[in-house]
Order: C-alpha cells, then sequence, then structure tokens
C-alpha cells in the first residue's frame, strides 16, 4: 500500500517527495521548513479559521509592498527574525564592535564630507557630535575606514520618506578616516519614530499590545579594507522605547552616551569607538 | 541591565513583548510561532541570503494573488499544510468517510438534478456512472443527505477556468437522497491536471523536483441534518499521479472502483458509499 499523506506522518509526507537532484542545501533548509511548519500546525492544533485569517494575513502583506514598502521585511523585523539572522551571520569575539539592522532607509553613495562638517540641512533638532575611532581588536588606529551615517530628522522621518519636505541628502553622509583613525561630524540628537503601522503589521502589533516605536539611533556601516563590514546603530539609552524597540535592535554595546554639551558649539556630544575584526 | 535581544534568548525576547491583554489563544499561537520560526533559522542556520529570497518569494507569492488566483493557498496546499489542518479539524472514527481538500473550483448553489442523469454538458470524454449510498456508521440510510459533486472536463480544466469554452455548470450538480439512501449520476471519468505552476509555487516545485500534478478525482461534498460535513474527492487508482498528488489530497480510503462497463449506457462505473458521522 503506498505511503499517502496522514496527520501522524506529515512531515515524511512533504519531505520524501523532495527529488533526487535537490541541492544539499536546498534540501536542508526544506527539510527543517516543513518539519518547523507542521511542528507549529501541531503544537497548537490549528484551525481552519486560524488557517484562512493566515491566508489572508500573508495575502494583505505582500499586496502592500510597492517600491517604496516592503511590509514582509517589516514582519521579519517585528518578529525578531532579521535580528536572528543577522546574528547568525555576524557572530564576533568580545570587544568587537556589535551588527544590528540595516533598517529600510540606507541610500548608498550618500556625500562624501570632510571631517567636523555637520549633515543636517534643515536647521532643524538639537545639535550633537557625533566623534570616536576606529580601531582593530588589539587598539591599533585603522586609517581608511569609511563610515557611512545616516539619521532620521527632528521629526522622526529620513529624508527619503519626505523627497517634498527635506533637502536631499539630509542627515546622512560619508566620512573616511586619516592616520589618526578619528572621525568627527555633527548631526542632530536623533528621535524615536514609529515604523509605519498603517498596514497589516501595524494590526499584528496592535492585537499583540506592542507599539511601532523604535528607540533613537544613528546609524553606521564602517568600512575598511580588510575587515569585517558593520552595520550598526548607536542608540541614545534615555529613550523611552530604549528596552522595547519594535524591531529588537538594540544590543548593551551599542547604547552611546549622549552628553550635555556648553562650549556654544553643539548642544550634545556622543563619543563612540567602532572595533572592526579582520574579515 | 535590561534584556536585550540576543541569538540564544531570542524567542524570549519576542515573546516577552506581548501585552498583558492580548487573547490566551492568540498568544498560545504565537508564542508557538515564534519558537518554531526561531528554531527553523538556528537549526539551518539561514543566512543573509536566503533570508532576502524567502522575502521576495513571500512578496512575489503575494503579488500574484488577484480574485481569480490565491497563489499562498496553492503554498500551503504543495507544503501539506492544507491537508494538516484538515486532518486536525477533521478527525473521525475508522469506517467513516474522510475529507480531503476542498481545492479552489468549488461553485456553490450548483444546480439541483433529478438522480440518475448527466451532469457532463460538453460531450467530452468517457462516461461513467457514479453511485452508491449515503449511511450512518450503524450502515442506516440517510434519507434527504446532498451530494454537491464537481469534476473537471475531458480536458482537464473546470467550467470556471474556461468560462468562454465551456457551458456554464458542466460537470457540476447537486443530489438529494430519498429514502433509500442511494445516489446515481453520469459524469466523465476525471481525468488528471496540474495546478497552476507559472507562478511561485510553480518555480518551488520545479526547485524541488516536484511535479505540479494531481491524480484525477470526483469532488463531493456531503451534506445531511445531524451529521458532519463530509468535503471529499473519489480518486481514479491507476491514475499516474495516484501516489505523488501535488497537494497530497489522496488518502486510500478514498480511491474508489472504476469498472468497465458493457452496458452500452456508460463507458465505466464507479461506486462507493458515503458514511457520515453525527455532528
Amino acid at each position: 500500500m503506498p505511503q499517502y499523506f496522514s496527520e501522524d506522518a506529515s512531515v515524511d509526507a512533504v519531505n520524501a517527495r523532495m527529488g533526487e537532484d535537490v541541492s544539499p542545501r536546498l534540501r536542508q533548509v526544506m527539510t527543517s521548513l516543513i518539519t518547523h511548519l507542521h511542528g507549529f500546525i501541531k503544537d497548537v492544533q490549528l484551525t481552519q479559521e486560524e488557517w484562512a485569517f493566515a491566508v489572508d494575513f500573508l495575502t494583505r502583506t505582500g499586496q502592500i509592498c510597492s517600491e517604496q514598502r516592503q511590509e514582509f521585511i517589516l514582519l521579519s523585523d517585528t518578529l525578531g527574525v532579521s535580528m536572528l539572522v543577522d546574528a547568525i551571520g555576524n557572530r564576533r569575539p568580545s570587544g568587537a564592535t556589535e551588527n544590528t539592522v540595516l533598517g529600510p532607509f540606507h541610500v548608498a553613495d550618500a556625500p562624501r564630507r570632510e571631517m567636523g562638517v555637520s549633515i543636517s540641512a534643515d536647521g532643524k533638532g538639537e545639535t550633537c557630535l557625533f566623534e570616536g575611532r576606529v580601531l582593530d581588536a588589539a587598539g591599533n588606529l585603522i586609517e581608511g575606514a569609511c563610515l557611512d551615517v545616516w539619521s532620521d530628522n527632528a521629526d522622526g522621518f529620513y529624508d527619503v520618506q519626505q523627497p517634498d519636505a527635506q533637502p536631499r541628502w539630509n542627515n546622512r553622509g560619508r566620512f573616511t578616516t586619516g592616520a589618526d583613525g578619528a572621525y568627527r561630524f555633527i548631526g542632530i540628537k536623533p528621535v524615536s519614530y514609529p515604523i509605519p503601522y498603517d498596514g497589516p503589521v501595524g494590526k499584528m502589533l496592535a492585537a499583540l499590545g506592542r507599539h511601532p516605536y523604535r528607540p533613537a539611533h544613528m546609524h553606521f556601516i564602517v568600512t575598511a579594507p580588510g575587515f569585517q563590514t558593520v552595520v550598526t546603530h548607536t542608540f541614545v539609552g534615555d529613550d523611552p522605547y530604549i528596552t522595547s524597540d519594535a524591531v529588537f535592535g538594540v544590543k548593551d554595546t551599542l547604547v552611546a552616551p549622549f552628553e550635555r554639551v556648553n562650549d556654544g558649539a553643539t548642544a550634545w556630544r556622543s563619543p563612540f569607538d567602532f572595533v572592526l575584526v579582520p574579515s
């Protein structure tokens, strides 16, 4: 008698159907996916009505996606999936600067700027000096490291979210270290903001009793020849959402000092060193 | 120090974020979903590139959905999820007729017809007499049972897939049993056909070395007052795809006899009794 599908043998029934020429990696990924997907359904004894809701939820999530919006990435972010994949792919020794999520608002090829200048072009917000060094694990200064930085403006929006209301490249820039390994630029003290919550993911967060806010942060991508690229943020530690980031991006080591300054140049100063490991 | 997200504690980090007023069932479902989703990612050590492929795959799956097409249901079907949810929701004692998937081609309110008539209106295919009885588990005949039946035509398409090429209600009808509990109608011996395979799910099947075909089958929904509704098919046992249904719909007990007939009335005869259990 052939082995047809049954509730008890559901995982084997599906996985045994794979062809012989499937690549080992695809076989591994799909076998585990089916095991966990069926395991979930059996654990909770998923009902027909819940299944139909899930089909509709996924369909709505796909249909709201556009050139300007990626709701499945939001879903991944809010379920901790993005951070988990990033953690698995970027394990580093203690002391090395940790990664966090890239986020959807990075724009390639931001203007290259001189050390010390301001990246804020709209005149809004509290000015903040960001400065520090790029080092290797032994404490050696790294010359020629590139820091690609970006943040929201004082209203909580990135320039690309408000192409008509913000100057182009507002709060963005790229800086390259010299022989002293140091970086230094003036931005604003970032502010917290919600991820887009008018779609299926926002409804999900509301149903789960969760808010859509991210704690205030400055984005950095730090690259240097011979070293692993660091994709990260520095966070404002006293932000009300610091322990409840909607996308789980905060790590202890990424909470940076934001200190009041009385030198008349900027209102705040945020020192932070980046420690890179060899690639 | 607050408990931020970490690779090791990823499941707890996400699940601890749920609010206190979340319904117990939603809490149960989401807790299990996160456990299995993160478990899958950790098991296979999912890479950034694979994650990006998954986001794109889900997006394409959502974007091909329309009034006429539900690609997420196809995905559920081809991963054995639809059959598993149906199995969990419709466990029945041995001897009772089993369920299988509804499929996307049912149309409500098919014409009510007299016992013995033909449901085939396009003159194509090999004629087949479908007949049998509707019984309870003790063998008592059930009067007033309704059998809602449908199949593809000899070209492998349902009428709703070819509204211009097939007569309306071709190979569909509803029959109600009398005091003898018997049903009897003439259709065609169904033929195998592929599920839609020009979208993301078809590409997935190809990558997994799987074909998109379903073995030939006649659909039935059998309802009777006081009894559980049976949503099922009867299958043609010698179909080349009988052990490899793309949607895992075949069960041993649903493989029906299809016998050659030499009475000049029909080319085939398929006897099958339905056994219902109380609702």
